[in-house]
């Protein structure tokens, strides 16, 4: 009864936001506080792939002009001035910058006349903890910027791709990588889901076991949190990459509305998975009802035996524990062993009462 | 308490995605890896009708062009070089083509100028286990292909039919081959859905039987997985059906489209259904529960009705124990016969009493 | 906890589908199989009724061009030809034809050039069991046909009504007559509902009462699957019923529309009735849970104050029942009598305990 | 567990309904059956007032072709002649008749050319019991119809403030007359929700007392009914007052459209009040579950420590109240104050246990 | 079992209304009484900020006609006169006038023509009780009216940020004021949500103590009302808000929709933590009912433990403290340490068996 938890930050589901500041004040609301901004640079085209790391701000912006496509992906938030220039200079609205840096902020899309921006999740597991993190996504005529609170994605597949231009994407506009970076997100959904689905595996098995569990309530409610979490980035998504879909935008290439299209099917079912084992994880709280019920009634047995059993014996034996002067029974030869027959007829009958009933 | 389940394989509900694939990618997702891709040709119009097996999957080519509708139903995916071949001597798009051998796919329609493609699911119960295989169809102007994962299927009914003329099949279209498929697909919804009936209506038996039967929990959960699992196979295919009936479609003759709303009649029928027995299922572990408590009720009656007979003829018993030096009624010439008969009246009254209160 | 239930297949909810057949082919699905299809035919105007009976299918052909309203009522759907041969000679379609034998159809509309068809179903008690029997409606512009499984409807008062002339019923086309008779049906539904009414309400007050009914559970659980036969029913019609007020057809006269809204609210009526009892059901289950541990309390307590209560004494008279040589107390003159006061004195303070506890 | 109920009668939900009767036939189907219809007519405009009482339907006649506003309230709907003479002189369509006295008529508003018609409930706390009064209102070019089952409404404060030429209402048509009547009706039902509001908190209340209420269930059950019964009164008055705000009718006046709004607001808000007190009705059973569980543990911890102390003492007391030749202890001069010393530490020791467990 | 609470008047979910009034009559329905009405005048443009606190109402008619924006707010609601003369002299129309003053008004937008009126809810913490405040707003040309209960607000950085003409908003129009005003309140929002998800967390922790807390439920049923009561504030706003979006309004600046909606963004961002702390705070019932069960378990295994080792040991002991003449064990020199060897493994086998089962 002693299952303690000391990691609620993880699991906590409200987002903090910075309040009190008047709207489009840029202001950095996560965790991560890592001083340097990081810029990782990917230009190519169907000839050419050059990747360029960096801390400098403004090294990015000798790629924009160039007429090959450019993937600027800044890993690091808390520096705002960073942010803030690097917005200025793409000339991006102050209520986008804010998003950026706003780790709160819910999944969306804001068409713009010279870009798209796109918020949404990643989810990772991190040492069995469920942790998000805030992703946006600047999408203009040949240029891509991502901005993520820290290093380490689920992209490298996708750099992979690009550098060995292996599949469409070397040939394709910027339309088609932001499609390629929803697509390795949505993929990661799946991946996260899975893992989600093993751990209700494991405490379904874990419900039937004979084991003083006592925690397995806590685990459940932690469960619950969890796809709760999965749920609130995946959701909004959904609508995102549907109305991504139908958007008319000059900046999407009529060939890339079908992939688009593909993506959205992905995403459907992935939010159908989150429903069935959200379904499964609260059905789980039942079944766990119904293993302690179980095991109450077969405590119950025990006792219940045990108990008709040697009460009636023990009365018994106390009849004739009894000092009366004149009780005829005590001095017949035999009757210690008569009675000791009768014991042992009691006991008889009542274990096959209890066969009888099924309690044995 | 030790209800162990062998088969966590079948009763899975998260699919297996090829992840981190270019998108387009064809690749195989599924577990059946038949090494040979084998074809099961039918050519026939109102007076010609020609069936023919093959491994080779260029033979297939020559049926294309006759002025007879040709069925090609390709069995095994996991060759997916002749699903490429196949696929673009049909001049399949590249997603079709991922799409046909990712079993993972969730069921739906997709136009396309020269054909339509359709995703759906075949669901039989195999050994007590549901299973389910993926289905593509592709419907051109005077053919239909049709792709699974293993042989088997649910359409031996509709090959007779096709072979000795019954029905208005061999007078009809393409059109009218693809809506036989879905039906005799939708027909076998029917029978795993009377399937699962029985195994509700079994296990609402068990539910009242006597016996300890702890794995009754594990067993509504296997239930409820199999009821989502129909659900997710039955939900989208209505919404493709539906689909299937409002398109303009020049491929789809006037006259089909009458069978198709039937079609969709049906589908709604098997969902419906599905519905009522997810209700069913659910409320299962209610009963159960009240059962267990039931169970326990009778178990605490036993232990209270042997307790409160006995113990306090134990307690009258233990009084004439005692050795004290003056206790008269212990001299008394007949008082053991008399305390006899109060405990007699005490064991008699507590009968009455319980009988009273109705738990005997 | 031997609750048997004999009559599965009333309760039964899945229906049976002739399956693996061509679309269209017309095959009985139902359980009654009377080898005689029963004509009843009522031909009328506002001056003349004419009413006949007949076991050959041809005689109603007769009337079929006369100029008055004439009603076919068809008992017995087994014998398929005869359904065919009425069926082409009013030139139903072969889907018709089919779905007017098939039992498990949903309730539907569909329209024609020539004549509107609908399906829905008669509910009735039936020694305790509700039985749903399909019916098929087909209206043109002077004749209604109906089609039923067997003898035995609701649609008697209807009948008097026409024979007498009573109401508007004998003036008006045959769309009133379809009116009236869809009119009955949903009448019968509010006598249904009251009936389950009574049901509900009889478990409930069988709930509170002291009786061991272990099958309580289970008459809950038949309960469930009426209120979801019944809701089969009527969902379905009450969309068919919104559709009839909707659709522009000249078979409908302009002043039935007001009546057929009057029939839209009163099946809206029912539909809201199935919901609330079907609240009220899934309700009892909760109720009964609440019953069966208010009951379990009181087994318990029954125990804890015998056991309480005599458990202390039986040791106290334990204490002087030991044999040791030196127990001082057990040579003084009243020690007995002094130890049943305290004793007396133990037993008061329970009594008072449990009642301060409002356990007595 | 003796809870009986005898006023089944007033939760009863089902309505009844006067079947098997061509429809448009006027039969009267509630229970209140005052032989004489009263006629409450007022007659008013800004400069005048008359409020006349009568049982002579004829002298309402008078007051229709006046050019003020007549309110005409008819309290009786047993005597359906007076109802069809009345009607017949408003030229009112049959089905109307029809719906006037037919008091399980669900809330509606059909529109006719020369009048709207309205079908509403009066709820209100008769006795603690909830009953609900069929109420129809008939609102013409100038003049209001309004029909009760019996005397006594909610619309006092209404004639007062007429009488007293209060408020607009003197001056406006009888469109904001039929708005007054309709707020009057939504006002009542704040205070029938308040009146359930306080039922809900007693009810919580009691559920923490120590009392034995075994009929608590049978409480919340009529609480269940109650919140039905309220809802299908509310429910449906939204829907006809949300399509009174958008029908564009010649008889409501522009300026009148304002208060309708307002009043859709107010019926809104009392169907959310309905929706969150049916939500906290259903979460009472939870509650009350959960503190019969907390009394059964109680119960269990006094049976728990009561034996666990004194069964293990029993046992030490019949150590020694054995008759072996040679127990060496029993002869010890200090051994039965030893044992005592023991018995007592062993109650010390299960003392501290328990309160260590804190189930002391 | 003794938790009581005392202050329901802050749990009360229903509003009272001022009842039978004449429509449009303006009458104070809250709480808070202060007598005086206090304004707080903001005058401001780009360059010029003057604030002006006052008790005389007609001071805040200087304002209305300068150039600048002019943000009145009016603290204290139960002088109506004051209300009036105010809302007389910015011509409101009577039904707004006594919305200010109905504090049960629910969230609403209302478009004029000469303003925009928006009613709203404030939530805040009361020493741990959830109070909500009724606010109005009234956005005309170059001025907002905001009407509040009591002193007291969550515009304080707002008001901040206006004197020391921080973010944009001195330099935009009345529109991005009322614009601010929401935004703050939706901050608001979120602290409330948060420090709600505090107490959950708070309250989820207790459940898992040993400690006997038998008020849980009520602290949980608390908690629902609690957040059925902030749903009730958001839900509204956010439709308000949804609204406020899509209306075309001369009062609304485009360059103030984006900010706009941002501002929906975030109150469906709330609103989803509110339905997802509803689901956490509904499982809690569960939660406990299963800690409750445990706690049961584990006495029950106490009881069981002690019960099935001692009685069994007593009842050996009682076989030889009968007196029979002949019982030739008595005799034996050893037979009673024999014995207490036998009791010995007795108790010792018992504790295996517990072992085993791991109730130990």
């Amino acid at each position: 009864m002693a299952a303690r938890r000391k990691n609620n930050q993880t699991t906590k589901i409200q987002p903090k936001r910075a309040r009190n500041l008047s709207p489009g004040t840029v202001t950095y609301t996560g965790k991560k506080t890592t001083t340097v901004t990081k810029l990782d640079i990917i230009d190519y085209s169907k000839e050419h792939y050059h990747r360029f790391e960096t801390n400098d701000i403004h090294e990015a912006f000798n790629y924009e002009d160039s007429t090959n496509i450019t993937w600027i992906n800044v890993n690091g938030l808390s520096n705002t001035n960073d942010i803030i220039t690097l917005g200025n200079h793409f000339e991006l609205h102050p209520l986008i910058q804010e998003d950026i840096v706003s780790t709160y902020q819910r999944p969306k899309i804001d068409e713009y006349e010279e870009y798209l921006f796109i918020v949404f999740k990643m989810l990772h597991y991190d040492d069995e903890k469920l942790t998000n993190e805030h992703i946006s996504l600047v999408m203009g005529k040949d240029y891509v910027l991502t901005f993520q609170e820290a290093e380490g994605d689920v992209f490298e597949d996708l750099r992979e791709r690009l550098e060995h231009g292996k599949g469409r994407i070397r040939g394709a506009g910027a339309d088609y990588l932001m499609f390629a970076i929803l697509d390795a997100v949505v993929d990661n959904y799946f991946s996260v889901v899975e893992f989600l689905s093993n751990k209700v595996e494991l405490l379904e098995d874990k419900l039937f076991d004979d084991k003083e569990d006592t925690n397995i309530t806590q685990e459940i409610q932690d469960l619950k949190k969890e796809i709760l979490k999965i749920r609130k980035a995946v959701m909004p998504l959904r609508e995102v990459i549907n109305r991504l879909e139908k958007i008319e935008n000059p900046l999407i290439e009529e060939r890339t509305n079908k992939y688009i299209r593909d993506l959205y099917d992905n995403i459907i079912q992935v939010n159908e998975s989150v429903e069935i084992y959200r379904e499964m994880i609260w059905g789980l709280m039942d079944m766990y009802m119904t293993t302690i019920s179980n095991k109450m009634n077969e405590v119950m047995k025990v006792l219940t035996i045990m108990a008709s059993i040697f009460i009636p014996l023990t009365f018994l034996a106390g009849i004739y524990g009894m000092n009366f002067d004149n009780i005829p029974e005590l001095h017949y030869k035999n009757s210690y062993f008569y009675l000791l027959g009768v014991m042992a007829l009691v006991f008889l009958g009542m274990i096959w009462y209890f066969k009888r009933k099924k309690w044995l």
